[in-house]
């Protein structure tokens, strides 16, 4: 559902009313959203394009005025927000996550408090546990939702939300998130998302890498790129995400999304997750050793498409681009 | 398009008359189609279904019998397909293949040559270059062109074609394929669509590996793997062949489809394939392992899906079926 | 040099002599070791042989027993070693080591302090450098000196000191570390002695999961895993580590020396390592990951020749024993 | 047992007289050598020292001469070898011994039949078995017995036979072979002696690779090649081979003793012998990617020594030589 700019104002003056007079009650029906950076600020599109109340804070004011134009209301502090229902957080890193949530000033360190806090940030079981913790003692209920997907994604509403914590507050804030993203998935009552979301990137490693294999090795058989990826996109093993990549690594003029030193730390983290777990993971230790042998090779701030390099070079493709 | 039963014998009539007719100035226009196992079965039926005159012959003749009923003509004889001007062979291996095109009484053994041989079962290349060159010192023009997909897909037109020889005889048949397929890709003017068929299932194979690897992970981080797959299924990265097999995986109720001795005999031709051309082939051959510990672990008939099993017993995932 | 235990006394107490009387000049130019369980009484013992006079302190007293027989000095606290120009280490980890250098009461903590203090405890590099950094503010220098070899094979002379730290300072040691070990070798200015036991480590574990994959394929061609090796053990390839062991593997009837769950957690600290030096290590890691599945397969607690058990049953041989 | 040349002669033509004799009653008791290439030289030179009478042939006669000077007796055909008791043959492939053994003019060819052929070659199981039958056939026992060591090793008598065959027949043959060899070891009935060489080679391209990442990972922190290696072969964990190259390891400064491209095609053979046995061999074939890796990156024709090169530059390693 979309309608023009012009009408926001007003629904917006309504549903801060609602707002403000739930207040009086306690908490507020309301959204808080706290980061408003290109991730952020493109769900919190959605839920405005829902109709959803919101209300959102970022460090740097400048960029909530794009949201704010379309109707959400802007806190001046961060504990302002806290008197939403539930309030999502999506910042850089386990750091800022800290300090925003638990620091002087933060979320949790005022007399008002959301019934919910729901985190979208990346950060590692060990952080989310914490969060938790914290949030618990202030009886404040937690989520961990982190986000598949880029802004160009999630503007499609093609993004995925993995969610771990209480079956009962995810129910609860279900609504939400669909509204955002097709996908919204349920794994587990305590720090799973962050695992589920790292596994998600160890296959990501992994499909390149044996993308490449087949590839190359149709290559040197003398079935250009671009021939072989034409039929495997016709088939039943290609993924949305290799269709899209496909012409970049035809023609090799491709353009850096992740580069092969952040899909190492991605991998650094899986595999120490799977080590406590005790989870033997041949292929993706194959995959990871080739990731650090690309770094090792020059290929450290290329996109990791370029896991394509380093197979040609071993397989002797006289035409491998550097 | 499709059409009710009752209109066809007229039709078939019709393109039988025509076939006829063109044999008089040599050869006939039609298609002719050997070997009407489940896969020639539906792909003949595409055929019908478009309209094409088809003359067929199975050596089990009653298995010709849904395809006469739709208005398929019937050969009495291999060589009486010789007079269709492109013939199209789907027997189940080499030593099949080389008998009904080159034994005695075989397709090029009379006065009659197709102008067109197509092979579409699976064989190695050093077969398909034999055939190709027999082919040719008859005059005969020929085509590799294997086929992904099971009998099903293909009824649904989501099959594919991976076409090698010569581009212009590719092109003089595509709209035939066309009919079939989706998915009609020329990898090569020589032999190259065997190889680009061993990709395929090369890249199966490692996609099973990846993704049982983090399936294991999530379900020993306390994920089930229906919810894994749930949100797996909703991302940039799975394929329609996960998604298909995703409640197998889940349930551990599977069917059979292929089994892991199958599986390596891919590998087993494909690694050779890579080592002839000296392209390494780590991730494939980690896989490769995997497939023969699964075979000595006792899950040598089981499908391929099985090499979940291996990955949970050596996780000490307790509940693994069996 | 070896003389009858009857002499001894009065050579000790000639040294004791000396030592104290060096003692009037500032340092005493003796020996202190401190921990003197079994890797730690057969060195000292070989230094004893030696007729270096050596003053010991142990947390239980009673260990001290042997060694003070054959004439060595018995400190009644750690700080009373402090005297000794050089102090040597080897206590069970991190943890004790950092109690009994820079705790209460430890090595540092009085007013005497050792020229040299050498570690010959297996720790990390990053305990290692905040004990040389410790004990540069104090002005004492300091060696990492990992022993590779246990107790008999100290015994025999025949163990190895991996020594990092100042070259003049390992100048200085040098003659005491060659009557205790057939190798004495400097390896850096820094921590590298640590890295170098932990490449050793993981080179041990590959080496195991290479013989035992050609033991499985001559077995399972016929050949007894007792021919193999006696064939393998007259090659040049052999080591005298898989010589010793050659019997227990022949038979299955093997002793515990190291279970894999310890061997893992040396591939856990070699593998960081690699990882923060971005080396990568494709071998290690496969044989690191076999590790994992042999845990996983229920071999935790058995000795790591059992990577055989796990081999054996990959390969579908039936008699492999559990 | 050495003694001068000038008295051989004597002694040899007792031998002869000796060997003359026997063949009157049938067989000589005598030795005959088919094929003195630089091996077959080195090994008759040792039956030569222990005063065996021995009756030599090869392809090009001048290479008999040295051997002749010592007191081989030299036969004029191949047939003529026919009438020793045991043939043992040396060449340099499968074809030269089935020319040489079965082809015309060959050993079995004539009316005299050696009781025992002992073939010492370098083949695959296929055509060892094909000899063996063909030697049944005329009554000929067979053993394979593929040696291990250079000319050197065999000279100072460090090498090693590796016997299959009737174990009664290995018994006769053995005490000559002791002569030779330090190692003699039967290791089955059949071909498993052909096995057993290519694990052999299997385990040393994986000593190699194993050795070479423990030499970049200690390197990369600081410890030069030299001090690394001089503290392994002190330890336990090294071997003979690693002991003799790590001069060359060290410095960069290679000989050619076996190609990266030679060393792939035994781990092909030995690959393909566990694929037929159904033995996984994780580490054997990460190894073998890693060989092929080496090949595509420009080192096919180096010694495979420059499996060090593929690792260093993976490791970043800027130092590394090509």
């Amino acid at each position: 559902m979309s309608h023009g700019p012009a009408s926001r104002p007003a629904d917006l003056r309504a549903s801060g009313a609602t707002m403000r007079s739930a207040r009086e009650g306690g908490r507020q029906p309301g959204i808080g959203w706290l980061g408003t950076g290109r991730m952020g600020t493109a769900i919190v599109n959605r839920l405005l394009d829902a109709e959803r109340p919101v209300m959102v804070w970022n460090r740097t004011p400048a960029k909530t005025g794009p949201l704010a134009a379309r109707g959400a209301q802007v806190a001046d502090s961060i504990v302002a927000l806290a008197d939403c229902d539930v309030v999502y957080v999506m910042v850089s890193g386990p750091a800022d996550l800290e300090e925003v949530v638990l620091g002087e000033g933060g979320l949790l360190s005022g007399e008002s408090r959301p019934g919910v806090l729901v985190d979208c940030s990346t950060v590692s079981e060990e952080v989310s546990a914490r969060i938790r913790a914290a949030a618990a003692a202030l009886d404040v209920a937690f989520l961990a939702a982190p986000v598949c997907g880029n802004p160009e994604v999630i503007a499609d509403g093609q993004g995925s939300f993995i969610v771990s914590g209480p079956l009962k507050v995810f129910e609860q804030v279900r609504p939400d998130l669909e509204v955002v993203a097709k996908t919204v998935v349920h794994v587990g009552e305590q720090e799973q998302a962050r695992l589920v979301k790292l596994a998600h990137n160890l296959y990501l490693g992994m499909m390149v890498q044996s993308l490449v294999e087949v590839v190359t090795l149709a290559e040197k058989a003398g079935t250009s790129r671009e021939a072989f990826l034409e039929f495997f996109n016709g088939s039943a093993l290609t993924s949305p995400w290799i269709r899209r990549r496909s012409p970049e690594l035809a023609t090799g003029d491709r353009h850096l999304t992740f580069t092969n030193e952040l899909l190492r730390k991605d991998f650094d983290l899986g595999l120490a997750a799977a080590r406590k777990l005790e989870v033997p993971m041949p292929a993706t230790s194959t995959t990871y050793q080739l990731i650090q042998s690309a770094i090792g090779n020059g290929l450290r701030d290329e996109d990791f498409l370029s896991l394509y390099e380093l197979q040609a070079r071993s397989a002797g493709l006289s035409e491998a681009v550097t």
